[in-house]
Protein backbone atom coordinates (compact mmCIF):
# COMPACT_ATOMS: atom_id res chain seq x y z
CA UNK A 1 0.00 0.00 0.00
CA UNK A 2 1.56 3.29 -1.08
CA UNK A 3 1.74 5.54 1.89
CA UNK A 4 0.27 8.86 1.99
CA UNK A 5 -3.32 9.81 1.12
CA UNK A 6 -3.84 11.47 -2.15
CA UNK A 7 -5.83 14.51 -1.05
CA UNK A 8 -5.38 17.00 -3.49
CA UNK A 9 -7.51 16.88 -6.78
CA UNK A 10 -4.55 18.73 -8.47
CA UNK A 11 -1.77 16.52 -8.01
CA UNK A 12 -0.72 14.60 -10.90
CA UNK A 13 -2.19 11.03 -10.52
CA UNK A 14 -5.52 12.23 -10.02
CA UNK A 15 -5.28 14.79 -12.43
CA UNK A 16 -4.16 11.92 -15.23
CA UNK A 17 -7.21 9.99 -14.31
CA UNK A 18 -9.64 12.65 -14.18
CA UNK A 19 -8.79 13.31 -17.46
CA UNK A 20 -10.19 10.13 -18.88
CA UNK A 21 -13.43 10.93 -17.73
CA UNK A 22 -13.46 12.18 -21.55
CA UNK A 23 -13.58 10.70 -24.58
CA UNK A 24 -10.66 12.73 -26.08
CA UNK A 25 -8.31 11.79 -23.37
CA UNK A 26 -9.37 8.13 -23.21
CA UNK A 27 -8.88 7.90 -26.86
CA UNK A 28 -5.31 10.13 -26.79
CA UNK A 29 -4.07 7.48 -24.02
CA UNK A 30 -5.86 4.11 -24.96
CA UNK A 31 -6.77 4.09 -20.60
CA UNK A 32 -10.21 4.26 -19.11
CA UNK A 33 -11.66 3.80 -15.57
CA UNK A 34 -13.84 0.73 -14.00
CA UNK A 35 -15.40 1.61 -10.81
CA UNK A 36 -16.82 -1.01 -8.16
CA UNK A 37 -15.75 -3.91 -6.77
CA UNK A 38 -17.52 -5.97 -9.14
CA UNK A 39 -15.74 -4.11 -11.93
CA UNK A 40 -12.53 -3.92 -10.53
CA UNK A 41 -12.25 -7.97 -9.51
CA UNK A 42 -13.03 -8.68 -13.09
CA UNK A 43 -10.58 -6.16 -14.74
CA UNK A 44 -8.39 -7.40 -12.53
CA UNK A 45 -8.96 -11.32 -13.32
CA UNK A 46 -7.54 -9.95 -17.04
CA UNK A 47 -3.86 -9.74 -15.82
CA UNK A 48 -2.74 -7.02 -18.03
CA UNK A 49 -5.45 -4.57 -17.78
CA UNK A 50 -4.93 -2.56 -14.53
CA UNK A 51 -2.23 0.02 -14.77
CA UNK A 52 -3.30 1.41 -11.46
CA UNK A 53 -5.73 0.84 -8.58
CA UNK A 54 -7.05 4.09 -6.44
CA UNK A 55 -8.84 2.98 -3.07
CA UNK A 56 -10.09 4.48 -0.32
CA UNK A 57 -9.38 4.34 3.51
CA UNK A 58 -13.06 2.47 4.26
CA UNK A 59 -12.61 0.09 1.41
CA UNK A 60 -8.95 -0.82 1.71
CA UNK A 61 -10.70 -2.71 4.68
CA UNK A 62 -13.72 -3.82 2.73
CA UNK A 63 -12.07 -4.94 -0.25
CA UNK A 64 -9.15 -6.33 1.46
CA UNK A 65 -9.21 -9.09 -1.27
CA UNK A 66 -8.76 -6.76 -4.14
CA UNK A 67 -5.77 -5.31 -2.91
CA UNK A 68 -4.21 -8.81 -2.43
CA UNK A 69 -4.91 -9.17 -5.97
CA UNK A 70 -3.81 -5.95 -7.11
CA UNK A 71 -0.10 -6.59 -5.36
CA UNK A 72 0.04 -10.10 -6.28
CA UNK A 73 -0.04 -8.88 -9.51
CA UNK A 74 2.32 -5.95 -9.17
CA UNK A 75 -0.04 -3.28 -9.72
CA UNK A 76 0.47 0.17 -8.23
CA UNK A 77 -2.15 0.98 -5.19
CA UNK A 78 -2.77 4.44 -4.24
CA UNK A 79 -5.13 5.63 -1.36
CA UNK A 80 -7.10 8.05 -1.86
CA UNK A 81 -9.65 10.82 0.01
CA UNK A 82 -13.59 10.25 -0.11
CA UNK A 83 -13.47 13.59 -2.07
CA UNK A 84 -10.93 12.44 -4.59
CA UNK A 85 -12.86 9.21 -5.08
CA UNK A 86 -15.90 11.17 -5.87
CA UNK A 87 -14.04 13.40 -8.63
CA UNK A 88 -12.90 10.40 -10.48
CA UNK A 89 -15.94 8.00 -9.53
CA UNK A 90 -18.55 9.93 -11.19
CA UNK A 91 -20.93 8.14 -8.96
CA UNK A 92 -23.16 9.85 -6.35
CA UNK A 93 -22.51 6.96 -4.40
CA UNK A 94 -18.80 6.07 -4.76
CA UNK A 95 -17.80 2.54 -3.90
CA UNK A 96 -14.54 3.38 -2.86
CA UNK A 97 -12.38 1.36 -5.34
CA UNK A 98 -11.47 2.70 -8.80
CA UNK A 99 -9.04 0.91 -11.60
CA UNK A 100 -7.24 2.58 -14.29
CA UNK A 101 -7.14 -0.05 -17.43
CA UNK A 102 -5.94 0.05 -20.45
CA UNK A 103 -8.10 -0.42 -23.54
CA UNK A 104 -9.24 -3.88 -24.44
CA UNK A 105 -8.34 -4.09 -27.95
CA UNK A 106 -10.19 -7.24 -29.71
CA UNK A 107 -10.13 -7.76 -33.48
CA UNK A 108 -13.13 -9.49 -35.09
CA UNK A 109 -11.12 -11.17 -37.23
CA UNK A 110 -9.44 -12.49 -34.77
CA UNK A 111 -12.28 -14.02 -32.72
CA UNK A 112 -12.57 -18.23 -33.29
CA UNK A 113 -15.85 -19.76 -35.01
CA UNK A 114 -18.09 -17.20 -33.74
CA UNK A 115 -21.65 -17.82 -33.36
CA UNK A 116 -23.63 -15.29 -31.45
CA UNK A 117 -22.21 -11.52 -32.17
CA UNK A 118 -24.06 -8.28 -30.79
CA UNK A 119 -22.97 -5.15 -33.41
CA UNK A 120 -24.14 -1.94 -31.56
CA UNK A 121 -25.10 0.21 -34.51
CA UNK A 122 -25.74 4.23 -33.51
CA UNK A 123 -26.59 2.99 -30.17
CA UNK A 124 -26.10 6.40 -28.40
CA UNK A 125 -26.85 5.76 -24.62
CA UNK A 126 -24.90 4.54 -22.79
CA UNK A 127 -26.72 2.82 -20.17
CA UNK A 128 -28.36 0.97 -22.57
CA UNK A 129 -24.74 0.13 -25.12
CA UNK A 130 -23.61 -1.30 -21.25
CA UNK A 131 -26.63 -3.54 -20.46
CA UNK A 132 -26.81 -4.86 -24.28
CA UNK A 133 -23.13 -5.70 -23.42
CA UNK A 134 -24.08 -7.43 -20.50
CA UNK A 135 -26.47 -9.49 -22.32
CA UNK A 136 -25.04 -10.61 -24.71
CA UNK A 137 -22.18 -11.88 -22.38
CA UNK A 138 -25.45 -13.92 -20.44
CA UNK A 139 -26.73 -15.48 -23.76
CA UNK A 140 -22.96 -16.41 -24.22
CA UNK A 141 -22.21 -14.28 -27.41
CA UNK A 142 -18.53 -14.18 -28.77
CA UNK A 143 -18.07 -10.77 -29.51
CA UNK A 144 -19.80 -7.56 -29.49
CA UNK A 145 -18.93 -4.56 -31.67
CA UNK A 146 -19.32 -0.97 -30.89
CA UNK A 147 -18.79 0.58 -34.47
CA UNK A 148 -17.20 4.13 -34.66
CA UNK A 149 -21.41 5.60 -35.03
CA UNK A 150 -22.14 4.43 -31.59
CA UNK A 151 -21.56 5.63 -27.92
CA UNK A 152 -17.89 4.94 -26.64
CA UNK A 153 -17.30 1.38 -24.94
CA UNK A 154 -15.08 3.24 -22.14
CA UNK A 155 -17.35 5.74 -21.48
CA UNK A 156 -17.85 5.64 -17.67
CA UNK A 157 -22.12 4.97 -17.62
CA UNK A 158 -22.16 2.39 -20.36
CA UNK A 159 -18.57 0.61 -17.80
CA UNK A 160 -21.38 0.83 -15.04
CA UNK A 161 -23.93 -0.56 -17.11
CA UNK A 162 -21.82 -3.64 -18.18
CA UNK A 163 -21.72 -4.84 -14.46
CA UNK A 164 -18.43 -6.23 -15.76
CA UNK A 165 -19.20 -7.89 -19.20
CA UNK A 166 -17.16 -5.02 -20.78
CA UNK A 167 -14.12 -7.66 -19.40
CA UNK A 168 -15.59 -10.71 -20.11
CA UNK A 169 -15.73 -11.39 -23.94
CA UNK A 170 -14.18 -9.59 -27.14
CA UNK A 171 -15.08 -6.15 -27.00
CA UNK A 172 -14.35 -4.78 -30.75
CA UNK A 173 -14.01 -0.67 -31.22
CA UNK A 174 -13.62 2.42 -33.97
CA UNK A 175 -14.57 -0.10 -37.17
CA UNK A 176 -17.86 1.05 -39.44
CA UNK A 177 -20.88 -0.96 -39.07
CA UNK A 178 -20.51 -1.94 -43.26
CA UNK A 179 -16.77 -3.01 -42.11
CA UNK A 180 -18.05 -5.29 -39.14
CA UNK A 181 -20.74 -6.82 -41.58
CA UNK A 182 -17.95 -7.86 -44.04
CA UNK A 183 -16.07 -9.48 -41.89
CA UNK A 184 -18.76 -11.28 -39.86
CA UNK A 185 -20.55 -11.88 -43.25
CA UNK A 186 -16.34 -13.84 -44.37
CA UNK A 187 -16.97 -15.40 -40.61
CA UNK A 188 -19.94 -17.51 -42.09
CA UNK A 189 -22.57 -15.23 -40.06
CA UNK A 190 -25.79 -14.84 -40.83
CA UNK A 191 -26.23 -11.10 -40.48
CA UNK A 192 -30.05 -9.96 -39.08
CA UNK A 193 -31.42 -6.08 -38.65
CA UNK A 194 -33.13 -5.58 -35.40
CA UNK A 195 -35.76 -3.26 -36.60
CA UNK A 196 -39.07 -2.65 -36.06
CA UNK A 197 -40.23 -2.41 -39.48
CA UNK A 198 -38.80 -5.77 -40.36
CA UNK A 199 -40.76 -8.11 -42.60
CA UNK A 200 -39.63 -11.12 -40.99
CA UNK A 201 -40.66 -11.89 -37.03
CA UNK A 202 -38.52 -13.29 -34.61
CA UNK A 203 -41.37 -16.48 -34.19
CA UNK A 204 -40.12 -17.02 -37.68
CA UNK A 205 -36.59 -16.16 -37.76
CA UNK A 206 -34.59 -19.02 -38.64
CA UNK A 207 -31.77 -18.64 -36.19
CA UNK A 208 -30.17 -21.98 -35.77
CA UNK A 209 -27.21 -20.83 -37.98
CA UNK A 210 -24.40 -18.40 -36.60
CA UNK A 211 -25.75 -14.97 -36.64
CA UNK A 212 -24.71 -11.50 -36.00
CA UNK A 213 -27.75 -9.08 -34.84
CA UNK A 214 -27.30 -5.29 -35.29
CA UNK A 215 -28.91 -3.25 -33.17
CA UNK A 216 -29.71 0.24 -34.29
CA UNK A 217 -30.63 3.82 -32.61
CA UNK A 218 -32.99 4.20 -29.53
CA UNK A 219 -35.11 6.38 -31.38
CA UNK A 220 -34.75 5.82 -35.22
CA UNK A 221 -33.71 2.45 -35.47
CA UNK A 222 -31.50 1.29 -38.33
CA UNK A 223 -30.63 3.38 -41.47
CA UNK A 224 -31.53 2.46 -44.92
CA UNK A 225 -27.89 1.55 -45.84
CA UNK A 226 -27.79 -0.55 -43.04
CA UNK A 227 -30.61 -2.61 -43.27
CA UNK A 228 -29.65 -3.61 -47.02
CA UNK A 229 -26.39 -4.90 -46.06
CA UNK A 230 -28.50 -7.70 -43.66
CA UNK A 231 -29.57 -10.91 -44.82
CA UNK A 232 -32.75 -10.26 -43.37
CA UNK A 233 -34.36 -7.49 -40.97
CA UNK A 234 -36.59 -9.38 -38.07
CA UNK A 235 -38.99 -7.24 -35.82
CA UNK A 236 -39.64 -8.70 -32.53
CA UNK A 237 -43.40 -9.40 -32.39
CA UNK A 238 -45.57 -7.13 -30.69
CA UNK A 239 -48.46 -8.88 -29.26
CA UNK A 240 -49.91 -6.23 -26.97
CA UNK A 241 -50.46 -2.46 -27.67
CA UNK A 242 -47.06 -1.48 -26.97
CA UNK A 243 -45.42 0.81 -30.31
CA UNK A 244 -42.21 -0.46 -29.43
CA UNK A 245 -39.68 -2.10 -27.35
CA UNK A 246 -36.84 -0.43 -25.52
CA UNK A 247 -33.50 -1.26 -27.10
CA UNK A 248 -31.83 -3.39 -24.84
CA UNK A 249 -35.53 -5.03 -24.42
CA UNK A 250 -35.17 -5.72 -27.66
CA UNK A 251 -31.41 -7.22 -27.99
CA UNK A 252 -32.61 -9.71 -24.90
CA UNK A 253 -35.14 -10.85 -26.58
CA UNK A 254 -33.50 -11.44 -29.93
CA UNK A 255 -29.83 -12.55 -28.40
CA UNK A 256 -31.49 -14.80 -25.80
CA UNK A 257 -33.51 -16.46 -29.39
CA UNK A 258 -30.64 -17.21 -31.16
CA UNK A 259 -29.10 -18.90 -27.80
CA UNK A 260 -31.62 -21.20 -27.23
CA UNK A 261 -31.82 -22.13 -31.42
CA UNK A 262 -28.05 -22.59 -30.97
CA UNK A 263 -29.12 -25.20 -27.93
CA UNK A 264 -31.68 -26.97 -30.51
CA UNK A 265 -34.58 -25.37 -28.31
CA UNK B 1 -58.06 27.36 -26.20
CA UNK B 2 -58.23 29.03 -23.02
CA UNK B 3 -57.05 32.43 -23.80
CA UNK B 4 -54.48 34.16 -21.23
CA UNK B 5 -51.37 32.29 -20.80
CA UNK B 6 -50.32 30.59 -17.67
CA UNK B 7 -46.91 32.27 -16.40
CA UNK B 8 -46.88 32.27 -12.30
CA UNK B 9 -45.65 29.60 -10.70
CA UNK B 10 -47.85 30.20 -7.52
CA UNK B 11 -51.15 29.97 -9.71
CA UNK B 12 -53.16 27.83 -7.99
CA UNK B 13 -53.44 25.44 -10.93
CA UNK B 14 -50.08 25.35 -11.61
CA UNK B 15 -49.59 24.26 -7.91
CA UNK B 16 -52.44 21.79 -7.81
CA UNK B 17 -50.59 20.05 -10.75
CA UNK B 18 -46.86 20.73 -9.56
CA UNK B 19 -47.79 18.93 -5.88
CA UNK B 20 -48.41 15.65 -8.76
CA UNK B 21 -45.17 15.10 -8.52
CA UNK B 22 -44.97 13.52 -4.73
CA UNK B 23 -46.38 10.45 -4.49
CA UNK B 24 -48.33 11.52 -1.32
CA UNK B 25 -50.47 14.17 -3.05
CA UNK B 26 -50.78 11.90 -5.89
CA UNK B 27 -52.38 9.97 -3.62
CA UNK B 28 -54.78 12.44 -1.63
CA UNK B 29 -55.64 13.26 -5.34
CA UNK B 30 -56.18 10.12 -6.79
CA UNK B 31 -54.14 12.36 -10.25
CA UNK B 32 -50.85 11.79 -11.85
CA UNK B 33 -49.24 13.51 -14.53
CA UNK B 34 -48.16 12.56 -18.13
CA UNK B 35 -45.74 14.52 -20.37
CA UNK B 36 -45.09 14.39 -24.16
CA UNK B 37 -47.24 13.75 -26.83
CA UNK B 38 -47.00 9.99 -26.98
CA UNK B 39 -48.37 9.35 -23.29
CA UNK B 40 -50.76 12.42 -23.47
CA UNK B 41 -52.38 10.83 -26.84
CA UNK B 42 -52.61 7.59 -25.28
CA UNK B 43 -54.36 9.22 -22.11
CA UNK B 44 -56.95 10.86 -24.38
CA UNK B 45 -57.74 7.78 -26.07
CA UNK B 46 -59.00 6.12 -22.81
CA UNK B 47 -61.79 8.80 -22.65
CA UNK B 48 -62.07 9.40 -19.09
CA UNK B 49 -58.61 9.89 -17.97
CA UNK B 50 -57.75 13.21 -18.32
CA UNK B 51 -58.83 15.78 -16.17
CA UNK B 52 -56.92 18.88 -17.81
CA UNK B 53 -54.23 19.33 -20.28
CA UNK B 54 -51.46 21.90 -20.15
CA UNK B 55 -49.89 22.85 -23.16
CA UNK B 56 -46.84 25.75 -24.57
CA UNK B 57 -47.62 27.91 -27.38
CA UNK B 58 -45.07 25.77 -29.42
CA UNK B 59 -46.95 22.70 -29.02
CA UNK B 60 -50.17 24.37 -29.22
CA UNK B 61 -49.47 24.04 -32.79
CA UNK B 62 -46.73 21.25 -33.28
CA UNK B 63 -49.47 18.66 -31.63
CA UNK B 64 -52.77 20.43 -33.16
CA UNK B 65 -54.86 17.32 -33.19
CA UNK B 66 -54.32 16.82 -29.18
CA UNK B 67 -55.73 19.87 -28.38
CA UNK B 68 -58.89 18.87 -31.06
CA UNK B 69 -58.78 15.79 -29.36
CA UNK B 70 -58.96 17.24 -25.55
CA UNK B 71 -61.48 19.42 -26.38
CA UNK B 72 -63.70 16.98 -28.46
CA UNK B 73 -63.48 15.17 -25.15
CA UNK B 74 -64.35 18.43 -23.24
CA UNK B 75 -60.98 18.20 -21.42
CA UNK B 76 -60.02 22.14 -20.37
CA UNK B 77 -56.79 22.97 -21.97
CA UNK B 78 -54.47 25.90 -20.55
CA UNK B 79 -52.02 27.39 -22.08
CA UNK B 80 -48.62 27.21 -19.76
CA UNK B 81 -44.96 29.10 -20.10
CA UNK B 82 -42.11 27.18 -20.66
CA UNK B 83 -40.77 28.16 -17.24
CA UNK B 84 -44.31 26.16 -15.98
CA UNK B 85 -44.17 23.86 -18.44
CA UNK B 86 -40.24 22.66 -16.98
CA UNK B 87 -41.46 22.90 -13.29
CA UNK B 88 -44.36 20.73 -14.48
CA UNK B 89 -42.38 18.00 -16.20
CA UNK B 90 -39.30 17.20 -14.63
CA UNK B 91 -37.25 16.41 -17.77
CA UNK B 92 -34.65 18.33 -18.69
CA UNK B 93 -36.32 18.61 -22.42
CA UNK B 94 -40.14 19.10 -21.86
CA UNK B 95 -41.89 18.19 -24.70
CA UNK B 96 -44.58 21.24 -24.27
CA UNK B 97 -47.88 18.90 -23.72
CA UNK B 98 -48.84 17.82 -20.05
CA UNK B 99 -51.69 15.76 -18.73
CA UNK B 100 -53.41 15.67 -15.35
CA UNK B 101 -54.74 12.02 -15.15
CA UNK B 102 -56.82 10.07 -12.64
CA UNK B 103 -55.98 7.07 -10.94
CA UNK B 104 -56.22 3.74 -13.78
CA UNK B 105 -57.58 1.85 -10.88
CA UNK B 106 -58.17 -1.95 -12.41
CA UNK B 107 -59.45 -4.67 -9.59
CA UNK B 108 -56.96 -7.98 -10.25
CA UNK B 109 -60.12 -10.22 -9.33
CA UNK B 110 -61.82 -8.64 -12.49
CA UNK B 111 -59.16 -9.05 -15.19
CA UNK B 112 -61.01 -11.59 -17.34
CA UNK B 113 -59.43 -14.70 -17.95
CA UNK B 114 -55.97 -13.64 -17.86
CA UNK B 115 -53.20 -15.80 -19.25
CA UNK B 116 -50.12 -13.32 -18.61
CA UNK B 117 -49.59 -11.28 -15.89
CA UNK B 118 -46.77 -9.37 -14.21
CA UNK B 119 -45.87 -8.66 -11.12
CA UNK B 120 -43.73 -6.20 -10.00
CA UNK B 121 -42.26 -7.26 -6.52
CA UNK B 122 -39.74 -4.66 -4.28
CA UNK B 123 -38.58 -3.08 -8.11
CA UNK B 124 -37.54 0.04 -6.41
CA UNK B 125 -36.01 2.02 -9.66
CA UNK B 126 -39.04 3.48 -11.54
CA UNK B 127 -37.03 3.53 -15.17
CA UNK B 128 -37.19 -0.33 -14.70
CA UNK B 129 -40.85 -0.67 -13.56
CA UNK B 130 -41.60 1.60 -16.46
CA UNK B 131 -39.48 -0.95 -19.07
CA UNK B 132 -41.12 -3.80 -17.65
CA UNK B 133 -44.53 -2.38 -18.09
CA UNK B 134 -43.80 -1.41 -21.93
CA UNK B 135 -42.36 -5.03 -22.31
CA UNK B 136 -45.50 -6.61 -20.60
CA UNK B 137 -47.42 -4.91 -22.52
CA UNK B 138 -45.55 -5.86 -25.83
CA UNK B 139 -45.57 -8.98 -24.42
CA UNK B 140 -49.22 -9.23 -24.71
CA UNK B 141 -50.04 -9.39 -20.59
CA UNK B 142 -53.66 -9.26 -20.09
CA UNK B 143 -52.64 -7.41 -16.29
CA UNK B 144 -49.48 -5.68 -14.65
CA UNK B 145 -49.39 -5.93 -10.58
CA UNK B 146 -47.41 -3.01 -9.21
CA UNK B 147 -47.36 -4.73 -5.63
CA UNK B 148 -47.78 -1.89 -2.55
CA UNK B 149 -43.63 -2.47 -1.61
CA UNK B 150 -42.86 -1.46 -5.19
CA UNK B 151 -42.39 1.47 -6.87
CA UNK B 152 -45.62 3.93 -7.48
CA UNK B 153 -46.82 2.81 -10.94
CA UNK B 154 -47.56 6.69 -11.57
CA UNK B 155 -44.00 8.29 -10.61
CA UNK B 156 -43.26 10.78 -13.01
CA UNK B 157 -40.37 8.49 -14.56
CA UNK B 158 -42.05 4.73 -14.69
CA UNK B 159 -45.46 6.86 -16.52
CA UNK B 160 -42.44 8.27 -18.66
CA UNK B 161 -40.79 4.85 -19.60
CA UNK B 162 -43.85 2.81 -19.70
CA UNK B 163 -43.84 4.55 -23.52
CA UNK B 164 -47.75 5.17 -23.13
CA UNK B 165 -48.41 1.10 -22.36
CA UNK B 166 -49.49 2.62 -18.19
CA UNK B 167 -52.88 3.04 -20.56
CA UNK B 168 -52.94 -0.03 -22.47
CA UNK B 169 -53.34 -2.64 -20.04
CA UNK B 170 -54.85 -2.85 -16.99
CA UNK B 171 -52.47 -1.88 -14.02
CA UNK B 172 -53.42 -2.83 -10.83
CA UNK B 173 -51.69 -1.27 -7.47
CA UNK B 174 -51.91 -1.05 -3.43
CA UNK B 175 -52.29 -4.94 -2.62
CA UNK B 176 -49.21 -7.23 -1.42
CA UNK B 177 -47.89 -9.40 -3.49
CA UNK B 178 -49.21 -12.47 -1.19
CA UNK B 179 -52.41 -10.73 -1.87
CA UNK B 180 -52.07 -10.68 -5.33
CA UNK B 181 -50.74 -14.38 -5.66
CA UNK B 182 -53.47 -15.76 -3.73
CA UNK B 183 -55.86 -13.56 -6.18
CA UNK B 184 -53.88 -15.26 -9.69
CA UNK B 185 -53.56 -18.69 -8.32
CA UNK B 186 -57.75 -18.75 -8.28
CA UNK B 187 -58.04 -17.30 -11.30
CA UNK B 188 -55.98 -20.82 -12.18
CA UNK B 189 -52.38 -19.16 -13.18
CA UNK B 190 -49.56 -20.82 -12.55
CA UNK B 191 -47.22 -19.08 -10.39
CA UNK B 192 -43.65 -18.06 -10.92
CA UNK B 193 -40.85 -16.35 -9.36
CA UNK B 194 -38.15 -15.35 -11.40
CA UNK B 195 -34.84 -15.44 -9.82
CA UNK B 196 -31.19 -15.87 -10.40
CA UNK B 197 -31.14 -18.73 -7.68
CA UNK B 198 -34.05 -20.59 -8.88
CA UNK B 199 -33.68 -24.68 -9.50
CA UNK B 200 -35.26 -24.41 -13.17
CA UNK B 201 -34.08 -23.20 -15.87
CA UNK B 202 -36.09 -21.07 -18.13
CA UNK B 203 -35.24 -23.35 -20.90
CA UNK B 204 -37.11 -26.30 -19.53
CA UNK B 205 -39.87 -24.21 -17.45
CA UNK B 206 -43.71 -25.37 -18.50
CA UNK B 207 -45.04 -21.98 -20.01
CA UNK B 208 -47.75 -23.55 -21.91
CA UNK B 209 -50.31 -22.93 -18.92
CA UNK B 210 -51.43 -19.35 -18.25
CA UNK B 211 -48.83 -17.73 -15.95
CA UNK B 212 -48.11 -15.03 -13.51
CA UNK B 213 -44.38 -14.19 -13.41
CA UNK B 214 -42.91 -12.01 -9.86
CA UNK B 215 -40.24 -10.07 -10.79
CA UNK B 216 -37.99 -8.50 -7.47
CA UNK B 217 -35.49 -6.08 -6.47
CA UNK B 218 -32.65 -5.52 -8.54
CA UNK B 219 -30.02 -5.89 -6.66
CA UNK B 220 -31.24 -8.64 -3.92
CA UNK B 221 -34.56 -10.41 -6.04
CA UNK B 222 -36.92 -12.08 -4.05
CA UNK B 223 -37.70 -12.47 -0.72
CA UNK B 224 -37.58 -16.11 0.60
CA UNK B 225 -41.28 -15.75 1.87
CA UNK B 226 -42.45 -14.77 -1.96
CA UNK B 227 -40.21 -17.29 -3.02
CA UNK B 228 -42.07 -20.02 -1.12
CA UNK B 229 -45.31 -18.94 -2.72
CA UNK B 230 -44.33 -19.68 -6.34
CA UNK B 231 -45.39 -22.68 -7.75
CA UNK B 232 -41.67 -22.88 -9.15
CA UNK B 233 -38.58 -20.36 -9.03
CA UNK B 234 -37.55 -19.94 -12.77
CA UNK B 235 -33.72 -18.86 -13.59
CA UNK B 236 -32.58 -17.29 -17.25
CA UNK B 237 -30.12 -19.35 -18.01
CA UNK B 238 -27.01 -17.36 -18.12
CA UNK B 239 -24.69 -19.09 -20.87
CA UNK B 240 -21.67 -16.84 -20.57
CA UNK B 241 -19.69 -15.15 -17.98
CA UNK B 242 -21.90 -12.43 -17.02
CA UNK B 243 -23.10 -13.34 -13.25
CA UNK B 244 -26.58 -11.81 -13.42
CA UNK B 245 -28.83 -10.18 -15.78
CA UNK B 246 -30.51 -6.27 -15.47
CA UNK B 247 -34.04 -7.16 -14.28
CA UNK B 248 -35.99 -5.82 -16.98
CA UNK B 249 -33.76 -7.78 -19.00
CA UNK B 250 -34.31 -10.87 -17.12
CA UNK B 251 -38.47 -9.49 -17.18
CA UNK B 252 -38.45 -9.20 -21.14
CA UNK B 253 -36.65 -13.08 -21.57
CA UNK B 254 -39.41 -14.40 -19.27
CA UNK B 255 -42.58 -12.44 -20.46
CA UNK B 256 -41.60 -13.34 -23.97
CA UNK B 257 -40.53 -16.93 -23.19
CA UNK B 258 -44.28 -17.10 -22.08
CA UNK B 259 -45.88 -15.57 -25.18
CA UNK B 260 -44.23 -17.70 -27.53
CA UNK B 261 -45.02 -20.97 -25.56
CA UNK B 262 -48.98 -19.42 -25.64
CA UNK B 263 -49.05 -19.30 -29.26
CA UNK B 264 -47.61 -22.80 -29.42
CA UNK B 265 -43.86 -21.85 -30.72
Amino acid sequence: MAGSELTNLRSPRVKAARRLTKRAFRERDRLFLAEGPQAVREALARGDVVTELFVTGDAEVRHAELLDAARDSGVPVLRASGEVMSELAQTVTPQGVLAVCRFLTSRLDEVRDPRLVAVLAHVRDPGNAGTVLRTADAAGADAVVFTDASVDAYNGKCVRASAGSLFHLPVVTGLSAADAVRTLKDAGLRILAADGTGKTSLDEAPLAEPTAWIFGNEAWGLPEDLLRLADDVVRVPIYGQAESLNLATAAAVCLYASARSHRGL
